[in-house]
């Protein structure tokens, strides 16, 4: 079993972003289970095909059971209560990810 | 400017999408423009959440001019035209990736 990804797309409401980020910046420095994490917001889409989602969050687990516990710790569970009253909307997607071309 | 990340989030219809994946390889391995490509399909996502998407695709780019540049390039724009029947949904997202934990 291979590294486990957990893709979160959102398209924030009216909110301070900012706040929300920094909970998101602790939460994935506070839990050991998230080997790497990385966002970004929108830079320049195409504004059909990107359907109105402003922010992208991308985490990084060893495996799939890592991954299960993240999702189920107390302070997870805490922040995804804040996080779905912030976002107007979500696509979650969690995958394996298979690696074609590496940085050399 | 940082590094510049393509991402883009599909349902394909009832294809043989290991025929889209190798061109989809071919096409990144051929463009020096392309500094990484990782892909993955659905690994259980939460079935609410995930919309429907099946596959995922990220790209990563030295910068926004090389992003820029793989776009017009006329190996992407034929790659587009049967990328484009094979999908049903779509969304596109580009961002410039934020690292705030990363693997030690």
């Amino acid at each position: 079993m291979g590294e486990l990804k957990h893709l979160v797309l959102v398209k924030f409401k009216e909110v301070v972003v900012e706040d929300i980020l920094k909970e998101m910046e602790k939460l994935a420095s506070e839990i050991d289970l998230v080997k790497s994490f990385e966002w970004g917001q929108d830079s320049g889409s195409d504004e059909m095909l990107k359907q109105g989602f402003t922010h992208v969050f991308l985490m990084t687990f060893r495996n799939a059971e890592d991954f299960t516990a993240f999702l189920s710790h107390p302070t997870h569970a805490a922040f995804s209560a804040t996080f779905a009253e912030a976002i107007e909307k979500i696509v979650v997607f969690d995958f394996q990810a298979v690696s074609v071309k590496s940085p050399t």
